[in-house]
């Protein structure tokens, strides 16, 4: 089901429309071409959906040229309510037989071209063929405008957060004994629409030794008494921003003994990571904190991943919170905190809340208590 | 959430490569480049999820050269209960930091790569910066062997019919006036997985003048006594084959005069587009069936879209039911037939069925009545 768009304003719509042409200019192309998918949304305020039929929005670097909205004629019902005329994008409808790619490159000047991450190779090797042939990645462009979130942003994303806390407050409903992992998690799918997101995007059960696999999902696995289990889930609110939050459930008092040491290990790590949050320190300075915990307690081995993902509109997009990034935190940046710990065929554990880097420190938009739940 | 794999035998995944590389070599390429989507799947049952994290199954058309699984090592459990050793696939898998786009290619010989459609061009410039620099789409070379569907294949999209036919048996349940296209959508939505589906994938319930958009998705317009309302819905089954099915509802007697005599034709078209199928004749035949009658009946420039679409792993793929496309149907394709009838700004109506090409005829996927359900 397509999820109903977020009207962007005119002021939004342009502001992110210069900024992208400015960026672009610098890394030297001549235009941006951007398919369906998430960067389109956060320009346009929507999404797009075909995959077959060519939509492209095209943004020349030279501001005498004006942006170009290719649509099929029959999708463009869905585009027709934006803005358009007054942010100054001309629009191109096609029909099927009229070769859609031409017609998105005419008029532009020669010289390499920008194309989103996300554009399937039916696409991009079409509008190579069409005379595009110097193509790079625009990711390097758009992440240095989606990474940092606007008021109204950032507004979603505290919204997301709260949606998906109360969906946490409520698994105590779901996870007991007897019952599978693939039916706490369709109950926990429908919470998650319930309390208002648009889809459930992801849920992980992961009970007993699943949790120690971080990405398994859901299985046939019925619930014991003493099981430790990893809830992570998420999703899109209407406007496309995502959820994304872990809570570790005990379901009883836990079978293996050397969980309340390792939680509370993972515990501190998780909140010395979101202690070091704050503008101006790099990404993989605060990756350190949660390992150097860990580390302290014997456990660094065991925590095999990166600390955590930016998200906004994807669940997973800049900055990553890992070893090797130095980027350096901005005020305005979202991102997870989630370390976990992990002991191959026993149990797992992860704590997952996002944060906002602030102007003077760090916000949790995941609220719910750390402590492991013993249900 | 993921969907449980559907487990392929070995037989059938060794079949399907050999058929691959033996078109792949056909078509002059020196390996085809499969990522995450239902190309994936088709070769190997599952279809992978990373976005940013390369996934690439890579087969030499040389069967000196073994293929190559690619896989994130973290995400290699998701891979793990394949049998790639009996299928003589070779597992490589990568951490955070190796070149995950140069060890894909490790091994091929230099020349044209194929690379399926739907690959990101994240991944598709970063295999042609990594010496992959002669790229064309394998579609046309996959194409030829998805289309053409195997009695296990046929067996999943008879199964999806049967159960997007019993939500349709279920419709009038939900459409009454007062409520709102959204809430009717919801409890589709709901019964769509509750009939065994793994996912919602599309809900279209257009009423009133939305029906006469075709590509309308849902919105807050309220049921009224009198509106008619397209329904066109479908999902994966959990073996990722989809269902796609729509019927015309309306709530009480039509309020349009021209809606009894508009409907017939459109019936008589759908009949007529079905009956025209059998092996040897073309797609575009099919479509011009259902085109005369309604241009008999003085409707045919409201039918404004093709006739029908491929179905299989993906809801839209090979053959499409159009003007202009000369293929020959064999036994083994299926396909949408979904004429429709759209008078702007009042009504609309569509009828859609699943048909599979049999040795001898056609087979309906879809036998819910295909009159006007006056409910």
């Amino acid at each position: 089901m397509s999820v109903s768009a977020a009207a962007l304003d005119v002021t939004t719509m342009r502001d992110r429309l210069d900024r992208l042409r400015a960026r672009a200019a610098d890394a030297g192309v001549v235009a941006v071409v951007i398919t369906p998918g998430s960067d389109l949304r956060y320009l346009l305020g929507v999404g797009g959906s075909s995959f077959e039929r060519l939509t492209a929005f095209v943004v020349p670097t030279d501001r005498a040229v004006a942006p170009v909205l290719v649509s099929p004629a029959l999708e463009f019902a869905g585009l027709g309510h934006l803005p358009l005329e007054a942010v100054g994008v001309e629009v191109r409808t096609w029909v099927d037989g009229e070769d859609a790619h031409a017609l998105a490159l005419a008029g532009l000047a020669a010289g390499p071209v920008a194309v989103s991450d996300m554009t399937p190779a039916l696409h991009l090797l079409q509008l190579r063929d069409a005379g595009a042939t110097e193509q790079r990645l625009a990711g390097p462009v758009l992440r240095e405008l989606r990474m940092r979130k606007d008021p109204v942003e950032l507004a979603e994303l505290r919204a997301a957060g709260a949606a998906i806390d109360r969906v946490h407050a409520r698994v105590g409903e779901w996870l007991r004994p007897g019952r599978t992992e693939a039916q706490v998690a369709a109950d926990i799918a429908a919470a998650i629409v319930e309390e208002g997101h648009a889809a459930a995007d992801f849920v992980i059960v992961g009970s007993g030794p699943n949790g120690a696999s971080p990405h398994h999902s859901v299985s046939e696995r019925v619930i014991e008494r003493g099981d430790v289990v990893v809830v992570d889930i998420g999703g899109p609110l209407p406007s496309g921003y995502n959820s994304d939050s872990t809570r570790t459930y005990a379901v009883g008092a836990p079978r293996e003994p050397d969980v309340a040491e390792a939680y509370a290990a993972l515990q501190a790590a998780q909140q010395a990571a979101v202690d070091a949050v704050r503008r101006g320190v790099t990404c993989e300075s605060v990756d350190a904190a949660a390992r150097s915990v860990l580390e302290e307690a014997g456990l660094a081995h065991h925590f095999i991943h990166r600390t955590g993902h930016g998200i906004g509109l994807d669940v997973h997009e800049e900055p990553y919170i890992v070893t090797g990034n130095d980027l350096v935190l901005e005020p305005g940046m979202t991102f997870s905190i989630e370390p976990g710990v992990y002991l191959a065929g026993r149990w797992g554990a992860r704590i997952e809340d996002i944060v906002a880097v602030t102007s003077d420190g760090v916000e949790r938009y995941n609220t719910r208590p750390h402590d492991l739940a013993i249900l």
